[in-house]
């Protein structure tokens, strides 16, 4: 139930965003555990009432706090990045969408102020993250429900506590779940420089697979190679170079890709071309909104497979403590030092515009992060 | 070893059709067992020197037969198909190319008439069917070795056994390893009146499978949807009637498929459209000579796997026992009139040139089988 006053009167009694989801995909509001009040709010959020630019539609809005109820969690959100899923789904164009108005962010981590009386996973202090998305973390306080979240230790760094739920998730599943890769196996990537991407090289390295990590060219390639080969990347490739025959004698010392991540579109035909037969290029974002175009001969005579992955559907398809199991095995990596948050541009609350805008702008090689 | 006189003169020194082939691809020549000779020959066989249009490079031409060694079967052809990829072999444009000059075909039946004191699987009389591509069956008689030869029995249709080889193994293997289908599900396919498509609506019938069948718009549409209901195909549409916006209310009635055969390119997008989330579309082959678009969303949020199938692969990756257990689960469902040839048009050998024309012709609706 969405009830905080001045929203309620903009709410489209349609709900026209939930028109594009099938019923078991439709939740409950983002921010069910807000009361109405007239009285000056002291949670500040950012709103969205209904789908556009999100330079445009998002609104910095007074919220009251509901009461705790007994399954209930009080969260100080802390630090909530935003993701292109985020910016998709404000523009309505992603899998998932939560009935409006809404507040954005999907991803995120807060500190437990207090709980209800029947609260028994989590305590006041402890560090918290949403179990699924359309939670709307871009807010200083919230009120949620027990299950919505879960705890992840506080002894890792914020950044990376605040950037943990969604891509180094997905690019731990990605390498896992398509392939049976060995130590010494190579992989090819696109939008290597992207929040997955840089899991991925990490993870990847921490398993002992070789990575191909293709960038598009830009100004600061050079800076942005030796940033990536500082995580682990093995190698580093522009899209014009991948186009190139020299791209074969390169084939010559490397082993050919059994598994390609594809986040562009616009290469992916590049990443197929140079796959290992019978392997597996997973989509999992569309920057370059393009489709994928496979060959018929690579479908059949080079036994090529295409699939996509997405989060969200993994994460319906396996209990929670699966995903609490993969949550503590990232944080593993964390503490050993194979794998860190991406590079991050703290913004305040407030200054949520110069954030969106730069969240969408082509080579900003850093990720926008909310703080409370 | 290729050693029939007016051909070895012919050959090609460097085997052009080889260079597209990994080495694991390459094979001996398809006609290994000929001997050479400068008497007349009593053997004719239709050979192609170089790629090409078929009716442009394809002659009849006469060869000696080679004497049966220890492990050798003589075998009189008896009937084999023209198959679209007997054709695209011919053209260059196939996974696997045989060394040039080479006997054309791929498929057929013929009976056994020596065989050699080595020979424990094979007696004369039998009935043989290739074990693999590329053995070159549009010719009267040869000498085989006898693991190139599979037997088949007997006491099913000679144009069954002819056809029983390619398509139908095809067709049972996309139905059985791709997804998991239970009576009631339902499949979509493409290109359902060739070969595959006729043999797919049958085998699905015989295991309680509902088939959706696409055929592209031509002037004996309903003569054909027909014949294709006559054979078990549940619902028959046009390529036309796919995309229109009824096809939603089709949907209300008959199972979303979660599985679709694609042969065709041009209406994969269709296909796919129509798919139930986490279905699979199974390429295998491309008649339209284009390729396979997916977009992301469909990868990502609905989970689509595309994928693509080749006999010639499977035979690779099992054993002939495997595929000998094929052929017989084949020749029962034929026994049980759960599976016929497709409609045939027999043509003598000597008539070569009016069965390739035919069988490039768009909307020829029977198989040309050249008789020996």
């Amino acid at each position: 139930m969405w009830v905080c006053g001045a929203l309620c009167r903009t709410r489209a009694p349609a709900q026209l965003g939930q028109r594009l989801l099938p019923e078991s995909r439709r939740r409950r509001p983002a921010s069910a555990s807000f009361s109405a009040s007239a009285e000056p709010s002291r949670v500040r959020a950012l709103v969205y009432g209904h789908h556009g630019d999100p330079a445009k539609v998002v609104e910095l809005k007074n919220l009251e706090l509901a009461a705790v109820g007994g399954s209930d969690v009080h969260v100080k959100m802390l630090a909530a990045p935003i993701n292109p899923s985020d910016i998709n789904m404000i523009q309505g164009n992603y899998g998932l969408l939560p009935q409006l108005p809404a507040v954005g962010g999907n991803e995120g981590v807060g500190q437990v102020v207090a709980v209800g009386s029947g609260v028994t996973g989590v305590k006041p202090g402890d560090w918290v993250i949403p179990a699924n998305p359309g939670l709307g973390t871009w807010r200083t306080e919230a009120v949620f429900g027990e299950e919505e979240l879960i705890t992840v230790p506080s002894d890792i760094p914020l950044q990376s506590a605040a950037t943990l739920g969604v891509n180094p998730c997905t690019a731990y599943r990605m390498l896992v779940d398509f392939e049976r890769l060995r130590p010494g196996d190579s992989i090819i990537q696109n939008a290597s420089n992207s929040g997955v991407g840089q899991a991925v090289i990490q993870i990847a390295a921490a398993r002992g697979l070789r990575t191909i990590n293709v960038l598009r060219d830009r100004p600061d390639l050079q800076k942005l190679t030796d940033r990536l080969k500082n995580l682990g990347a093995n190698h580093v490739v522009t899209e014009e170079e991948l186009r190139k025959p020299e791209m074969k004698s390169f084939f010559k010392d490397v082993p050919q890709p059994r598994l390609a991540l594809n986040c562009v579109g616009k290469s992916s035909t590049e990443l197929l071309r140079h796959l290992a037969p019978g392997g597996t290029m997973v989509t999992y974002g569309g920057m370059a909104k393009q489709p994928v175009i496979a060959s018929v001969s690579q479908l059949i005579f080079k036994d090529l497979k295409l699939r996509g992955f997405w989060l969200s559907q993994w994460k319906k398809d396996h209990s929670p403590d699966q995903f609490k199991e993969l949550i503590l095995t990232l944080c593993d990596l964390i503490r050993r030092g194979q794998l860190t948050a991406p590079a991050c541009s703290e913004v305040p609350l407030q200054d949520y515009l110069c954030a969106l805008e730069a969240s969408t702008q082509p080579f900003v090689s850093s990720k926008q992060i909310l703080t409370m």
